[in-house]
């Protein structure tokens, strides 16, 4: 089936023309102004939004986007508190998911009905986290297809991968962020199968972030044969707990990842290898994590996975 | 049952007591400056041997070896060229395995009846690899249980862990270098089933040298309970493999050696993390590849030590 992405096969592209101009610049949160959260950032201020990075630790003075030889700068102001916010209706979700609860208070910033959190996190299990801080929010999760690499505060690489960048449900608010995106020349799909959609990319997820990570290699070591009967295993394993858990998954869908791991860039680094270089904690609960959970409730007996989750959980990055 | 040192219950240790004086100083080639070599070699030095170095790429000028607060030199002269070595009838091999036929002229400088190879080096299958080299050598497997540390050339630290230092088998040439090592202070089993302890010896090394590699951790990683249970799943499979190639292992073994890894100091690093941190060449394929090779050749399946392998063989050490 050629290149593929780890989305449902009813994940439709969008192409809509949007040829209407935009009135009063509307507002964006980014709550997580790390490589994902960055991009799509960009992507909203090409869209003609206006961008408040909520909270960073480190100021900057705006977005630097790369992609292959462009290099963009995007603006953006600083909010230091929820009350800096001020009218803003929408917020991108982009920190790791263990930091969810540190950010806590800005999500109940948007704890109303009129407001959106669009969830750019690895994993699955988000937005059951995120409900907790703002339930009576629209809480829409974006699968992320894209590679990003955040080399200083402010600044980062776009690497776009297969055929999509994003993926969000099917429903009115997300067709509404999408054209949004779609204008800041995100390619987003909308797929009626999210469940479906986020076991995809938690499949890849869950092979592409520990391999690179335990052997400190680049994408590139997805390519080897040995690691492919690896990642297969894997995938095959967690295949069984999502088909438990309502997601449509097949043998073919292990096959068709394993072809679109092939396709990321080999120089690209994932996000949980960058993290251990950085000495940063590992993000591996949402997603082995989260497999092995789902197979304990399942009965499902799932030890390759249980042992790449014992050797993610003992790596301290800081000591590695 | 305690302390257990991973070497069959028959596995004495010596208490001989060596009343008689040495008359001509005896000379032993080590071949293999590495942190194990530099310990056997001094231990023969303690015992009124003569130690040659064999083409060291870096001249050290004696060995300092450091035993907890104690540091002690130890004379030793280098040969550049297998005519240097001189009147020598004892041969340590101490290369990693895989450099063994890197230093196979020296090896076949002991290829007599007359010469001994005692060969200290990590995994299965080295006294065939040795025998292609020296057949006409008596090859002496002896198994390390000592962990050792070399912080630069010549220079080394010696950790003792549980009861024993070595083991041997049971023949007349090991009851031999038997006692001159235990004269040189190491405390020497000697063993029947030299299969069984090299088959116990490998199963505490196919889990604590893969774990402590991937993770970058020091062996106190081992006393995690998720590890725990990841290096008791590891072992079970390969006891089948060492059933099948004629070892006496049991589920106890198992047991045994998962307290055994308890007892080896927390701060100590294995040697093939020690060769991940030095950018060198990783030993695993006389370690869990051999597991894997034996397994494919007795139909016996064995996931968890594939999927290590393939992480193991996909490290570039130099890269990571």
């Amino acid at each position: 089936m050629g290149r593929f992405c780890p989305a449902t096969s009813d994940c439709i592209v969008l192409i809509k023309m949007h040829t209407q101009p935009v009135s009063a610049p509307k507002t964006i949160a980014l709550i997580g102004a790390g490589a994902v959260g960055l991009c799509l950032a960009a992507a909203f201020v090409r869209a003609g939004w206006q961008v408040v990075v909520c909270g960073a630790r480190v100021r900057f003075s705006q977005i630097e986007e790369t992609e292959g030889a462009n290099t963009h700068t995007y603006p953006i102001r600083h909010a230091v508190t929820p009350a800096d916010i001020g009218l803003c209706d929408a917020a991108i979700l982009a920190v790791k998911s263990y930091q969810t609860q540190d950010v806590s208070a800005w999500l109940r910033a948007f704890n109303r009905a009129s407001a959106t959190i669009l969830v750019a996190q690895n994993g699955l299990g988000q937005k059951e986290c995120v409900a907790t801080y703002a339930p009576q929010a629209h809480i829409l999760p974006a699968i992320v297809y894209f590679n990003a690499q955040r080399s200083a505060p402010g600044k980062v690489t776009l690497k776009r991968i297969g055929t999509q960048d994003l993926c969000v449900p099917d429903d009115a608010t997300a067709q509404y962020f999408a054209d949004v995106l779609q204008k800041g020349n995100m390619r987003v799909g909308i797929t009626a199968d999210i469940t479906t959609a986020l076991w995809l990319k938690l499949l890849a997820n869950i092979t592409a972030n520990p391999i690179t990570t335990l052997t400190g290699r680049r994408t590139g070591v997805m390519r080897g044969p040995a690691i492919q009967a690896t990642a297969r295993q894997i995938m095959v394993e967690a295949v069984k707990v999502g088909q438990a858990e309502g997601a449509k998954l097949t043998a073919q869908h292990v096959e068709d990842i394993l072809l679109w791991l092939q396709t990321i860039p080999a120089e690209s680094i994932t996000s949980m290898l960058q993290d251990r270089q950085a000495g940063r904690e590992l993000e591996y609960k949402a997603l082995t994590g989260y497999v092995v959970k789902a197979a304990e409730k399942h009965g499902i007996d799932v030890p390759l996975n249980h042992l790449i989750l014992s050797l993610l959980s003992s790596i301290h990055p800081a000591d590695s």
